[in-house]
């Protein structure tokens, strides 16, 4: 890995760009559309180059990583095509992984090698202003290969890649992948900003009285809302039905507590354990 | 205040005894019912004595904190009457004020001041070992006098003592507390407890994958089920009615991620947006 391309020079791709910086050894080329971004990331020196043109961008990158919103990524890539590199390897680090993938690895085909990233890490905050080279220090860093698709090549890289950011690399199938992040990612979005509404529609001067379960409760609500309508909408049939179940789940516990009594607290209580000991058992992570 | 009871050795308890420790002008009295929590509460020396009899605990304090679980605050009070000096303030730390203020101030009545309180501070780690001298530095306390019945002097003496922990004092009536914690925090506990049993229940392996935000999330799940199950019990009329809204308003958003549209996205980017927007204007407080 010696030239890297990174396309967005958002909170992952600007937090990508700050980690590879330390190498001196590498090259990192870094993409932005709008030109207040440029004059940022060359105040603040995370890029060895920052241009306005996708194509000299990738221009001898031997590694691609598309750091857009999952919608523009198709359009960005298809301007990379013509001066994309037979040996680069191209990924990206969207948080849906079927769309994604569907989109971009038809058009990378035979030009070059593909396979779909999607880093666990991020923070309500957006923009390189918040970018931090150990942003994956620790992070799950889910690879998305097809089966009878994905070339080893491919895959053997962008684990290599994503090792040197200090992430733990695993794989998943891309509609796995999205059927997992609707759960542990997506639906916790909306869950977020639902406990938001609830607060406004009922009692907004509640909102002066939040302690720290509250706060981090609700803290991803905070996130981009056109970043996150894309998310959701891209993988709306298993966000959907994640949010059924959890209805399903809620449902009961409304019952419960509106019927009192010492069998509706012994359901509660076992509910309650039964969650801690899981929550419980959640590694760590140096993110948390 | 020269000489304060702290009636539970848990992590309120435990880290009121710290933060007034540093003052060598005040005695810390602090009462534990379980031996081994006696003992622990000697190692730290958290406090100038440590007992086992609510009685002694009490005598001569000017300012008695219960820091037991809410269920249990009647009895520990009953305990101390007997040694309680006239002009005692009593105070606690209970997370639902209705039922407790309704236990707690016909037993002080006239015998010394009353009012609750409820410190917005915590942690999902519980017990001594958790407690720590700056816990309550910017939270939220919220005292809950009953109009009409609440002396002034209790007030004003609670107020000095949260504040002089670092509190931000507010006050809201025991019924209002209840319906405000409801919301920012009885709800927010039930919701990261689905969150999680939703994982296990459709995917137990996506634990694997966790990202911050989950971790964030649900990160109160991990609280003690036993104290939790109490809280929501004793609010649960509150509780149930909070929950019934979060549900009315999740509903609609699985029928617009099912029907998919442009009409659907522009639903869910206006829900999201709104929802950050709400969330940007909390303050963030050193908790957060």
């Amino acid at each position: 890995m010696k030239s890297v391309a990174i396309l967005g020079p958002g909170l992952l791709g600007g937090s990508i760009a700050l980690a590879l910086r330390e190498d001196p050894e590498i090259h990192v080329r870094l993409w932005a559309r709008r030109a207040e971004a440029r004059e940022e990331a060359r105040a603040l020196a995370v890029a060895d180059l920052v241009t306005g043109g996708v194509e000299e961008a990738v221009d001898g990158a031997d590694t691609v990583v598309l750091c857009v919103p999952v919608g523009a990524m198709e359009g960005v890539l298809r301007q990379a095509l013509p001066r994309l590199s037979p040996s680069a390897l191209v990924t990206d680090v969207g948080s849906v992984k079927k769309s994604v993938c569907d989109a971009l690895a038809p058009l990378v085909a035979d030009r070059a090698l593909f396979v779909g990233s999607h880093p666990m890490a991020g923070s309500e905050k957006a923009g390189l202003s918040a970018a931090r080279a150990d942003l994956f220090v620790n992070a799950v860093c889910i690879l998305t290969p097809e089966p009878g698709h994905t070339k080893p090549a491919a895959i053997e890289r962008a684990e290599a890649f994503w090792t040197r950011l200090g992430c733990r690399v695993r794989s998943l199938s891309p509609q796995t992948h999205d059927e997992v992040c609707a759960l542990i990612s997506h639906l916790p979005h909306l869950t977020a900003a639902a406990l938001v509404h609830n607060v406004a529609a009922a009692r907004p001067e509640a909102f002066g009285f939040c302690g720290p379960g509250f706060r981090d409760s609700t803290r991803i609500a905070a996130g981009l809302p056109a970043m996150w309508t894309e998310i959701l909408s891209s993988n709306r049939s298993a966000v959907a039905g994640s949010l059924r179940t959890l209805i399903a789940i809620l449902e009961p516990l409304a019952a419960q507590l509106e019927g009192g009594g010492p069998e509706a607290e012994a359901a509660i209580h076992s509910f309650l354990a039964s969650a801690k000991e899981r929550r419980d058992g959640l590694s760590p992570g140096t993110t948390f």
